[in-house]
């Protein structure tokens, strides 16, 4: 459907969702494009995501310094501002789209482009949907991000290596540190993904190293508390120590989550609980096993390590942004920039196109059959596939020992 | 006191207490120092600090591939094992020291390197006294580790500063991810340092880049919780998001850590609560201010993080080793390589050498007069202290994206 007319006017970009180590080098990827181009007179950044276009809070990329910009490659979460606003069917309520349309009209807006995960390709695929039916010209675009890797059509996702590469740099170090005294001890790190298991698979590169978990529970397969401590204590038994990755969307058969289970750990009374899932287990292997054990949750930070991101998601991310302005540009619309790779000759990356319409709102999870039979291991396949995307260190710039991350003008239109 | 008549026979290092970053830099400075030693034999590493010598367990240092023990300088943890013995007063009970006696004699082993903390000083020091007291030559020396940053003399611990540009690193990492959305969030991060408040300091460096704690309590003034609400409730309402910096070993006027007080967050009961002091803290302000928020532990991350560590960190590390195999066979005894800092005509740092008996068992806190007066952060003072010491990033060598640490072949004696 390729539209070679010249379809000239602004760009808006917008952030949404939980921020990664590279969303900023795929908006970067987008702004430093989108200001190149001649098509595009102006360049809009949306002041936490579609939150900034509702509220006419736009900040013009035009006006940043392009070497301060530059610094966006290497800038972790998401420096336009996200936000987590779930847009609403336009059939029930066109109210937010009526007022994205104004706002459009007003700055000319023909190009947009929202960077985010599931739910950001949702608003996408229905801004997308909208100005078709109201016949208003506008090249809407999604360009991916998140570390939980979970969108479909796509190879993989940006900012799922760099995560993955913090992942398994700490499973190296905390493996090291864990097992240094003459006494054992249980370990049990905790990782994000909900629904997916992709993040805490990714411990399993450690392990290639001789330096990673022993034990990987993935939220694909139904989790047993019986299983998990006789899992444990084989290890140990036979180690002397034990290192677990855990995702913190495990769950029991019902599909109730362990780190929601009202009955675990010491508390009967249904009182809520502090701490996360590590500390659940940890207590549980405590009372079980009696040995010493430390739970240790990865939190915020697996997701923000931009001084440990992958030079290949890095780049990658950047050159999703650059692809989706130029397919934009030349007449696309309502896709998805997403990867296709090849493994087979060393590794190699290009960018495609995907429909939003498939994109959006469909979760990818990891292979059941990269799982092994018992449950408590990824298989070669996932080392395979995943370890290409974590090779090349970042180029961060440092000042006074300390990571130099972008500090924009924040320029508002009007 | 020193020797001229050179003292000829082997020597052994042993690694004690919480492993660092770069306490194999410092170890690495004595094995390839006394390697190259015309004066000593043979260099052993005794497998889990003293209890390698009580057990007779002894690496033979001269087997390894020298290219290998160089990765000692970037491998985090103790990587000739750890333990967290404390030995006896030799007055009460001489048993080990009898033993320690019999390997020293065993392997004709004059030259003694004790690689720790205060413990460790102290451990060295009894060894030291008693070699003496039975009229064994052998010259016994402290090489300080700790990422506590506690031992007298010194102006700062080899291990601190890795662990302190890893805070930094990962505050500003975690104030741009934690302040990204429209809605406003509390954010509180824990670090290690039960007695003395250095760690949690270091995170103020994020602060001088704009992007840090706007909140810190060190253990060394006492923390009330009403304060603490209402120091969070003031920047929440100024800034729309908090986030905090917090010992681990913060503590009430009565002296009871504030981890372990059995009365605070919602169990009134006395249960055991899971989840540290962050989760503690996130619960009482979530519950008095409504608001949303994140604990976070930093846990065994901060100490092992080598892939963050300070360059600067490093080569001091490895300097005082080297120092102490040189005073050793130049004749000293008896003491500890320390630091003497000058930081008016840009920053210089020489190893000096500290009585073994000055040092033992004594904590060095964070002065009074760096703490701002309503106890809620650090002054300029603590910065310029701080900031030389993490400067230089490690060149850390990566394997598919990985580090690559050392793995030592582990040839025991006999």
């Amino acid at each position: 459907m390729t539209n070679q007319k010249p379809l000239v006017g602004a760009a808006i970009i917008g952030q949404s969702g939980g921020p990664s180590s590279v969303i900023n080098a795929s908006a970067y990827g987008v702004i430093k494009t989108a200001l190149e181009s001649d098509c595009i007179t102006r360049v809009y950044g949306a002041n936490h995501g579609i939150m900034g276009v509702l509220n006419d809070r736009l900040m013009i990329m035009d006006e940043e310094d392009p070497k301060e910009l530059e610094l966006m490659l290497h800038t972790p979460s998401s420096a336009l501002g996200s936000c987590r606003y779930k847009i609403a069917d336009p059939d029930a309520d066109d109210t937010d789209y009526k007022r994205i349309l104004e706002i459009f009209q007003k700055y000319n807006v023909r190009y947009f482009f929202y960077n985010g995960g599931n739910d950001s390709m949702d608003t996408c695929n229905k801004i997308s949907r909208y100005m078709k039916k109201v016949g208003y010209e506008c090249r809407v675009f999604g360009v991916p991000k998140t570390i939980d890797n979970d969108l479909f059509g796509t190879d993989h996702c940006p900012g799922f290596a760099s995560a993955a590469k913090y992942i398994a740099t700490s499973f190296m170090e905390v493996s090291r540190d864990s097992k240094v005294y003459d006494k054992g001890m249980v370990t049990i790190v905790e990782c994000m993904g909900r629904h997916a298991g992709w993040l805490t698979a990714a411990a399993a590169l450690a392990a290639e190293k001789g330096d990673g978990p022993d034990l990987i529970y993935l939220p694909e397969v139904n989790f047993t508390m019986e299983q998990f401590v006789s899992d444990v204590e084989r290890v140990y038994k036979e180690k002397g120590n034990c290192l677990v990755a855990v995702s913190e969307g495990v769950h029991y058969a019902d599909g109730s989550f362990v780190s929601e289970a009202k009955t675990s750990g010491t508390d009967g009374f249904g009182h809520a609980q502090l701490g996360g899932l590590a500390a659940r287990l940890a207590n549980v292997i405590k009372e079980d096993l009696g040995v010493k054990v430390r739970g240790i949750e990865l939190s915020l930070l697996q997701r923000c390590a931009a001084h440990c991101a992958s030079a290949t998601d890095i780049d990658e991310s950047f050159r999703s942004g650059k692809a989706a302005v130029e397919a934009a540009v030349a007449g696309e619309t309502g896709k998805m920039v997403g990867f296709v790779c090849d493994r087979e000759n060393g590794y190699e990356c290009r960018c495609e196109l995907f429909d939003l319409e498939k994109v959006a709102n469909f979760e990818k999870k990891v292979p059941l059959e990269w799982i092994t039979p018992d449950g408590s291991n990824v298989t070669a396949d996932f080392i395979q596939y995943c370890s290409p995307l974590i090779r090349g260190e970042t180029a961060l710039r440092y000042e006074d020992g300390l990571p130099r991350f972008v500090h924009l003008k924040k320029v508002f239109a009007e």
